[in-house]
């Protein structure tokens, strides 16, 4: 199964609260050295096996187009991905 | 400055109805072949210049663990990135 990560940022002008929140709270939580934090989506996507690369992360750059993402306030990536990388540790 | 990405996603088992509304969006938007969606999180931590690798990465995890992911139906993944590689498209 191919599967595309799309990551949905805020574009770096636009103002983050939610991000702002945690940069506030980790030192009271004990955790210091934190000078910005910003806060997206990660989006994955499962294609059939049938597809290949090529049309897949055109397809996936068309979900991000038309629906995964706000182009006036945001940008996104994607890449291919190899399922279960994310979680290998050793990888 | 060093940026640890922190991407929290909802356990195999946890039901993700955003993601499901987006699998059951994307046909009627002329996308086909996605037989799934989950969405999570992408966060990006800024650490101070004088932390080295291992420091930044205990202290991410640290905040991962404390305020960005609910282990009971997430979980997390730490990784150090070079400021920018994100939207490097020739990189």
């Amino acid at each position: 199964m191919a599967r595309v990560v799309v990551d949905v940022m805020l574009k770096p002008e636009i103002l983050d609260p939610q991000g702002e929140a945690v940069v506030n709270a980790l030192p009271r939580l004990g955790v210091a050295g934190v000078s910005g934090v910003r806060i997206g989506k990660r989006i994955e996507l499962e294609f059939s096996d049938d597809l290949d690369e090529a049309t897949v992360l055109e397809r996936a750059n068309e979900a991000a187009d038309k629906l995964l993402a706000n182009p006036v306030i945001e940008t996104y990536t994607l890449r291919v991905e190899t399922p279960h990388a994310v979680n290998a540790e050793s990888a």
